[in-house]
């Protein structure tokens, strides 16, 4: 048995060493250049080309390299019977924890302003926005998004939460499906943390926005299709979203004439609210693998239906 | 008995309004028109001019409007025997607290680097700091030192503190005194919050920057006089120190002239780390207020021969 890491552009080089570091016996094979497609069983795989999982007859499961899963799910050539995971690190979850709060502080303490002040030799005061006056809404409370609202509240703010399902988490006043209305209404820093679907593509629009509570701010660390881009635009301008935070795009790179780049209420990063980290990645993989090779019960387990 | 609000150049009615929200049988005489000097024991002061508290003989009590006490310590036209004391509300706290975490992950996230890129239209990716491979040291651990190395290490981040006599603080790797070399060969993000005082004035000088542990950041956000501008201007362009976040300066706003203006590598904001809320000090002042005139101890009393 071995197991096939694909991941175009990238240097693989850390992650084998990664997972030799755990277990040297694990035979790895790294796309393009794989010598026994029937021997492997398990892929781990990021950006793949379309059609690459029909070269491997015994392929069983593959393991997206980050939480997001919409990259293979967006693939219809892979058979319905191979498996999908997701792989939730500590240090992923806790770099988004990381993200969010920080773009969250950022905004109501208003750092893009002094950052621009400053360019200009400027010095005055702006008034914080208060956290007694705020609420942060989380769009989405799987594994991300139920710890970043833990790690909001920690810090003090009011949170609330959405997702599809309802789910408890300690301290956040939750919604579900239909609620959605009355999360935006009561939330005026919307967080997006939702996995890709058809039903949360393009979920950021003109509509959503408007039912926010004022001040609005958008913060999207999930997907560029959640956004209307053209709709946030649109809001910026007319003032019903004050400040937008986006690490995602819907074309990355963020193309060059892409009119999000000028705008000093976007903050812009490029993909980075949370890097996988080598070590922390093979780790995961290797007690997958292994719980895939003895029939145990795998971790972080995609459900293909939901797509999530 | 009355008490007395000094404070130049600023908007008082909102302390006064809160004040009588509280108690609206307090007097309260404001600065620069007293009409009954000889009534007033207790007055809250911010920058107020040299020789002012000559005019006053029965004053027992000067309160600062804020945490710091220098601009009271600095005026040796005060008897000796008038007592200091300092308003640390929770909000000032914890505004503090958010000022010094969001430039703790504003530096290890390089947040300013993405703003310069964004200008730029430049999209790169750079790995973050990793919390495992920093540490962040507070120098001062007074109540604002205490809660900040507290809410750092809430949110994930090794913390060192260092005082002038030896405290005590859970989680807290702690230093004192003549330990001080120790505590920065084993800090990379050196955060100030120490009173000013003779031995403080010019700490954070390139001796000092010399000794913390490489890569090195300073956060200042205790006074402009603990900073020796030119020595971080050298210590930025050699290297060693990465990155500074300046929230007070020797002189104030900070001149049009002065070089930090103009560098990427230093981030400004006026003065704006914990900003007074009228209601909140309010609470605090009427505290004091009446243990002064019911005769028991006072809230947050300064030492004035230490000076903090």
């Amino acid at each position: 048995m071995s197991l096939l890491l694909v991941s175009p552009n990238r240097n693989t080089k850390p992650f084998v060493e990664a997972i030799h570091k755990i277990d040297p016996n694990i035979d790895i094979e790294v796309w393009p250049t794989v010598e026994k497609p029937e021997r492997i069983q398990f892929a781990v795989a990021w950006n793949h080309p379309k059609h690459l999982f029909d070269k491997f007859p015994n392929l069983r499961v593959i393991s997206s390299m980050g939480a997001g899963v919409d990259h293979l799910m967006s693939d219809d050539s892979i058979p319905s019977g191979i498996t999908f995971t997701r792989l939730v690190g500590p240090s992923l979850s806790g770099q988004m924890c990381d993200y969010v709060l920080t773009s969250v502080l950022n905004i109501i303490r208003n750092t893009e302003i002094y950052y621009q002040q400053q360019k200009r030799g400027e010095w005055k005061t702006h008034q914080p926005l208060q956290k007694r006056d705020i609420t942060v809404g989380v769009l989405g409370l799987g594994a991300l998004g139920s710890s970043v609202a833990g790690r909001l509240i920690e810090n003090g703010f009011s949170v609330n939460g959405w997702a599809a399902t309802k789910k408890e988490k300690d301290g956040v006043n939750t919604f579900s499906g239909e609620e959605l209305d009355d999360f935006l209404a009561a939330t005026n820093i919307v967080v997006c943390l939702l996995p890709l679907t058809e039903k949360t593509d393009g979920i950021l629009d003109l509509a959503l926005f408007k039912k926010l509570k004022q001040p609005a701010y958008v913060i999207n660390a999930a997907r560029g299709a959640h956004l209307v881009d053209e709709d946030l635009i649109y809001a910026l301008d007319t003032g019903i979203i004050s400040h937008a935070s986006l690490d995602v795009f819907s074309e990355e790179p963020l193309p060059g004439s892409h009119p999000f780049w000028g705008r000093e209420k976007i903050t812009i990063t490029p993909h980075i609210a949370s890097l996988t980290d080598p070590d922390e990645i093979a780790e995961l993989l290797v007690e997958n693998y292994k719980r895939l090779l003895s029939g145990m019960p795998l971790l972080y387990e995609v459900d293909r239906k939901k797509g999530y």
